[in-house]
């Protein structure tokens, strides 16, 4: 949504029990059959939430702008052991609050958030014993409605075991929805999205896009996930997406003692597409920094020890080609600090890789480097020349050995100056057999995030969870996989991604927040190692080169990497736009869209007056023309222009790149000409 | 295929058994381990299947262009109470046909078919004992490739029980797929369309359309399929299609006996979506017309008394509302009548639909009418004006009811002037429990198809078996449902078409053969029956009504309707081209298409000089330049074009059409400006 960025009169609290709250009160007092449903509306009205409880059992239903979104749909649990929370249930209470204040992000797509919603809040009671209550509130934003439960304590309801959540929505229109499946044991969240219409969906992941066929959109997730199972979404062909939650290994999908709050079930409702970024409905609903102290983290791009794994130059484990030496090392160092990035990431530094180290995450160390890696010298050489080491630690879901040694490890990197690690997490369970996405991962990822924000590190996590707004209490969690990302383009035809996947991307999983998806790759066709001729379905990237730089602006990331070789950068003028490129942010605006299509994204530098504008399109060529309205009126800009060239396509003729510079204002429309899975990258910095 | 449609030598065979197919068999005959795999190439040499035995197991693969497209993929079957033929099976021969012919249909979207194929048949045995035989024939064209299993009569093999089919297709590229899902118990083939990696399919229907990573277009479908059960496919995460039969109620897939044929599996493979259609793979692997004489079929527009019960203005049944009346229908006729029209379809003319129609499928009386249908008096009536009635006739199921009255009515038809039948088949089963596409359905079809062939009826099925070809052999087999229709416009926004729908049926249905889509409703917000005010998800139509007109060519049907009420057309300037526009063509060209966002298509009348141009969008607005050079070289012609309206579009303003004349030439390039949701129609006739 395309927020208004000015600061707002700080909160502005006005708590009160209704009339209308009591009156449903004494309704139910008097046991007297049907309640009157209580109604919430956004701030601007057009958003209105209706709870109410028919035949015993509590449903909502949502409308915007008097068009029916959510049909009723029930709300309710299953317990182990217990009756479930879902019949003979009478409303008990409600009441309100307004909130309005406007909070600032220490990095991100905007530098400041509005956080303006009504909040109606109703107890519901059981008639019958065992006579268990409990909350739900819901809050009603301008962008969408976020609503969750809360389990007071109780005698009736003390400790639990949730065995099914029964929230549903039953949408009113049969949408087309982008979907990827859930509980795909080897892919995860990294698979190629579908677009089906939302009847026929198998159980799939959140954020979940639709698209009714009237033109609104609707995007179905989560948010403030801190000790529960994740959510995942299960179709009927009568439009209901029920509730399916990731279970531990034993069955159990929550363990629970009241009080207790489950996360935020969240609809961010837009009218067009491109209205749906930047999102910040995820944000707002998870509480503020626990940090005093934000200082130390900091966004920053880049490079690593790691494209050269998946193109089988170089090796994780110990022998000739391993990729974590000293020298080597040093060689990446040297070329982040004589291009300005702040980091290097180093892939197999670390003991445990040798052998199938995906089935023996035991033998993972994260202290002992292997002997060729000079780990105490190469901090310090990073560190003088201004560059911070990235730690990688792959637990391969080994997840106890990991955090037996999460302390130790912590202190080693903060005493070596490593402000930042990327994790991994590759398996679909752990040793003990709890699920990638389930309660105990969640409680495990918690952990990593606390212990890495007291030792000042910064976290990047790999086959993680997905993202619900962590950010915001813990800024220290910078930014994540948990998509289909570069690496896929390096390992064959079949797991290519085909040239729309990054305009799918943008309008799916980056509504739920940033993504490390290492771009930059600009040996396109993945040079043959071993001087073999490479067959037509060999592998490649699926863009053309002007499309890698334009990624670094689209999909938004604080920690973004330049994932080619650094000799694969030597000589490339084109290099020059990923040395400029920030990453971090003062405003956002999407001024195209279309999902599985092309987006075009333009962005303001933070505390600066640069803007950075990244167009993308599919396998389909496709010409922009882009008023430049957000410029500085009465300004004099230049933009250099990174565009597509003339006959440039991403199969044939992918590397042509026109590099040119041009006078712009604010009165200035650029022409954008995309090429087949094209793409431009511009800087707009102002003249002189 | 864009096919050359000039006039070849006739067919020109080279039978021949080959010295590497005697190699094969000597080999065999050896019993030596592997076999070498033999290969069939297209004429034009880019496609390329190879068949062979792996492990006593027979597999098959293609390629296109050096590109793997399928790989190595199993053939074989299994049996009630007989083992399966899989295992243990070795080559014993081989032999070699190519065929290249022309040959002229009585009406379709071309005037004249090129059959160009090489022909490789496979003997296959099984080593060990039953020691049974088959063949699979490889028919390899330059737009794909077909392949079917001959069970030749032996001992070892008579008759027999197909409980699974083994065919496999496995993917080399997990292409993007277009789907339905299979065995939806009340939609059938009626859903919308959904797109995803063909890696992630539930159960689905055929044709079955994919786009690889790199642009290639697949299409798997069958053809000729006569006594067999329909194919479905089910996928798997290693990019398997496993081909599913529709069970009989017992559990059986196909009950036969030797000598057998199954039907052909086929691929269609283009390098661009628009080379998808007109597509006559189908149609060149069912056998020739039994008919000597096809004059009596001809292809036509029609109206009917339909729409109105499908917005509550009439209804089937009899009462106050009976849309059938004598009086009804005559106005129906002199409409028609005055517009050039051959025919007037009339639902709800006969006994049997008072009370619950679909659950009492026995009442249902093919011959007896409705007291206040003159069924004798309309025929003559209909004949004296040039118009020929077309019977009703709904099953919903009974099979045995239908096919007991068949002779009866067909005759009854016959004897006053009837040409056409629409018969209807709602319901998944049949009282027996035999499933809508089964075994046991094909064969009524087949017997529906014969007996209105002796009396020289044309057939529209709705509810049908999918389109495999039948057309060619009985050319009364004119069109068919099969897809999500007009009606569901008529049914509240959830059944609504979302404005891409027929943008993706052009590329997935189309692609079987013709489709009574009953286009050309003018009324597109669908005028509120009693006067109330309609809620914003209301039922409509979604498209704009220029794009209702572009439907006619685009949507190809030998027999098309005008699907509003008469009414509606009163005094409307763009019912002009509803009228002029033909259904039966000498040539398609399609200029145009991407599956989902837009298609273009010309289509010259057949045995006449006029073109008519149909070009639709989805929701987003296009604007095409589109070269006319398919026009004769140096003739003067006049485009009559129905455009979009300046601000029109499909949800605000759908009505405006811009009706203009132009001169026009193959020289011309004419500007097509498509509203969001829109489309537009052209003529393009001669001049003067």
């Amino acid at each position: 949504m395309s927020m208004p960025v000015h600061s707002l009169p700080a909160t502005c609290r006005a708590a009160a029990r209704l009339a209308l709250a009591v009156a449903a009160v004494s309704a139910t007092a008097a046991g007297a059959g049907a309640q009157a449903p209580l109604r919430a509306a956004s701030p601007d009205g057009r958003n209105v939430v209706t709870v109410g409880v028919q035949d015993g059992g509590l449903f909502y239903s949502v409308e915007r702008g008097g068009r029916k979104i959510v049909l009723p749909s029930r709300l309710g649990f299953e317990f182990r052991d217990a009756p479930p929370l879902r019949d003979g249930l009478a409303l008990e209470g409600a009441s309100r609050d307004s909130v309005d204040e406007t909070w600032e992000q220490p990095w991100g797509e905007v530098a400041r958030v509005r956080n303006h919603y009504n909040e109606l809040r109703v107890s519901v009671v059981e008639r019958a014993l065992p006579g268990r209550r409990f909350e739900v509130a819901f809050r009603v934003f301008d962008d969408g409605v976020g609503f969750r439960y809360q389990l007071p304590r109780q005698p009736a309801l003390q400790s639990f075991v949730i065995t099914d959540e029964l929230t549903e929505f039953h949408m009113a229109n049969d949408a087309r929805a982008w979907w990827i499946p859930a509980n795909d044991p080897t892919h995860r969240y990294e698979l190629l999205y579908g677009s089906s219409p939302m009847s026929t969906l198998p159980e799939v992941h959140t954020p979940l896009t639709m698209e009714t066929h009237d033109g609104l959109h609707v995007v179905i997730h989560e948010a403030n996930l801190v000790d529960y199972a994740a959510m995942n979404l299960t179709s009927s062909r009568d439009r209901r997406l029920r509730v399916t939650l990731t279970a531990w290994a034993d069955g159990a999908k929550v363990y629970g003692r009241t009080p207790f709050v489950t996360p935020w079930r969240t609809l961010q409702l837009a009218d067009r597409a491109r209205d749906l970024a930047p999102s910040v409905l995820g944000v707002n609903l998870n509480p503020p920094s626990v940090l005093d102290d934000a200082s130390w983290i900091r966004p920053m791009k880049y490079v690593g020890i790691w494209w050269g794994m998946h193109i089988n130059t170089m090796t994780w484990g110990s022998g000739p080609k391993h990729g974590a030496t000293t020298a080597n090392t040093r060689r990446y160092i040297d070329f982040a600090a004589g291009n300005g990035f702040g980091g290097v990431l180093v892939e197999g530094w670390n003991e445990g890789w040798d052998g199938d180290w995906a089935a023996n995450a035991e033998r993972f160390s994260f202290t002992r480097p292997y002997p060729d890696y000079d780990l105490e010298g190469l901090a310090a050489y990073a560190r003088e020349r201004g560059v911070g080491l990235i730690a990688h630690n792959e637990t391969s879901m080994g997840i106890a050995n990991y955090e037996r040694q999460l302390e130790e490890a912590f202190s080693l990197y903060e005493r070596l100056g490593i402000r930042a690690i990327k994790t991994g997490y590759v398996g679909d369970r752990t040793k003990e057999g709890h699920a990638h996405h389930g309660q105990y991962m969640v409680r495990h990822w918690r952990k990593v995030l606390e212990a890495a924000a007291r030792h000042h590190i910064m976290v990047d996590v790999h086959e993680p969870i997905k993202d619900t707004g962590e950010r915001r209490t813990y800024p220290n969690m910078m930014t994540r996989e948990g998509a289909r990302g570069q690496e896929y383009n390096a390992w064959g035809a079949e797991g290519g991604n085909p040239p729309e996947h990054e305009t799918i991307l943008f309008f799916t999983r980056m509504v739920a927040g940033p993504m490390d998806f290492t771009p930059g790759v600009f040996d396109i066709r993945i040079a043959s190692t071993d001087g073999t001729p490479r067959p037509p379905e060999a592998a490649r990237v699926r863009t053309t080169l002007a499309k890698q730089l334009a990624l670094y602006v689209v999909l938004y990331s604080p920690l973004h990497m330049a994932a080619d070789l650094p000799e694969n950068y030597e000589g490339k003028p084109a290099f020059r736009f990923i040395r400029d490129v920030p990453v971090d942010w003062e405003q956002t605006r999407v001024l195209e869209g279309r999902i599985g299509d092309y987006v075009i994204v333009a962005r303001q530098e933070r505390g600066g007056s640069d803007w950075y504008l990244g167009a993308i399109t599919d396998e389909e060529a496709r010409t922009f023309d882009v008023p430049l309205s957000f410029l500085e009126p009465g300004r004099a800009y230049v933009a250099e222009v990174y565009a597509d060239g003339a006959d440039a396509h991403w199969l044939t003729d992918p590397l042509p790149v026109d590099i040119s510079e041009q006078a712009a204002s604010a009165r200035t429309t650029l022409r954008i000409r995309l090429a087949p899975g094209g793409g431009q990258a511009i800087r707009i910095r102002p003249a002189g």
